[in-house]
């Protein structure tokens, strides 16, 4: 085991804020080939990334992400999107009859995508850069489609800003502990009492969220305040609309 | 930029055939605890990793993934899952009401659990195993579900398949170029001359595919072979109903 390298897996962290150093035009296109070696279905390759470099392009598509400032003030932008429109393009030219109008043939789209973004991010930290992935994607998806010009059957999947951080990293983020998250040969539901247990110290380090939001305790700042049930019902609705569109429901 | 580790990316390739060697206990749970340091929404980890590693577990999985022989070839099978169980019954025990029932949660945690799954390949590769992604796993999930003992709200997402390689790797695998999966600032629809030069070194390496399976191109092999609408439509309603019946859709 290649010590350097596999201390970087465990003490990465997103990085949100950018220095105004630019990223090589020759070092970006390297990562993305590397990037693209990543695994995925087929070898079809049903994933598109549109590269947003430009202020003007960058402004554009800030609101799409409710004005995170990650997206103007990264060097790049990248929004990962799923594409069945080249392959299905190829198909047509070669007397093939494509047949990826419905739901396994996003889902697959949709692994993959995220794996080559995935990759991406891999690569772009261990070249020095920050990277943060940005989940209003789902939400305004058809705004940020309007945007960078996507025809049909290309979906907006997850948007990547990456740029040389601003300041040292912070250190790794809190994860709860391996165990509750892997299973031995069958799944084992978590008592109550672990489940208290794995989460006492994001729990503890979190006391001001619940303070600031006037809660009662953390899990009410995720169901109330970040992840409010209104707002993804209301986004569910957008964005399977807009797969029904593009014939994937 | 390191130079070794960059080549890593540029020149992995999936590992289907595997040596009888075991992982040994202590190196899989450090790749899973390195593996679940990948990004993911709002550091709510809605994912588990159910590992087989038992002859008789691997062999229980083997007809769901249609027999594929990495499947009890393999040291371990890893199944990555969606899981909102855990993270409900947190909120349960919190006061906090969830609201995650719906598409948007759903698209969430397929990609968080996308991010884990490639995070822990790269490190798996890294160590020098070989990995291979099983798509099989959206296709017969509910009976992959109750093999794991899966609670409800828990999705089989993605299977990868983990081991010492059998023999050297095999290189790299041909992927289109750059310039066929990136746009700058907007999406530009490629011209049927550029698909076509694109593709051209695959078709001709793949001649034999063609003319096995007597057809008139390769893109007819993919669309009326290996990924048949029929098939992809059957298995569209399955696991959509799954969804249904998990409180996703």
């Amino acid at each position: 085991m290649n010590t350097d390298i596999m201390s970087y897996f465990d003490s990465r962290a997103t990085v949100r804020a950018y220095s105004p150093r630019e990223i090589p035009a020759d070092l970006l296109r390297s990562m993305i080939e590397k990037a693209v070696h990543a695994p995925n279905t087929g070898n079809m390759q049903w994933y598109s990334i549109i590269i947003t470099t430009s202020a003007e392009g960058k402004a554009a598509l800030s609101p799409a992400h409710f004005n995170q400032p990650s997206v103007t003030s990264a060097a790049a932008v990248l929004t990962f999107c799923l594409d069945l429109n080249r392959f299905e393009q190829w198909c047509r030219m070669n007397a093939a009859e494509p047949g990826f109008e419905n739901f396994q043939s996003f889902v697959a789209a949709l692994i993959d995508t995220s794996l080559v973004a995935q990759q991406f991010c891999t690569v772009a930290e261990l070249n020095g850069l920050g990277t943060c992935y940005l989940g209003t994607t789902t939400y305004n998806a058809p705004q940020i489609s309007e945007i960078l010009a996507l025809p049909e059957r290309v979906i907006p999947v997850t948007t990547v800003t990456v740029g040389y951080p601003a300041a040292e990293p912070s250190g790794p983020t809190w994860r709860l502990p391996v165990e509750a998250v892997t299973h031995y040969e069958r799944y084992h539901p978590a008592s109550d009492a672990d489940v208290a247990r794995w989460y006492a110290p994001i729990e503890a380090d979190s006391q001001r969220f619940v303070e600031e939001n006037a809660k009662q305790s953390l899990a009410q700042v995720f169901t109330d305040v970040r992840y409010p049930r209104e707002s993804a019902e209301y986004f569910s609705k957008v964005y399977s609309d807009f797969l029904a569109k593009n014939r994937f429901l």
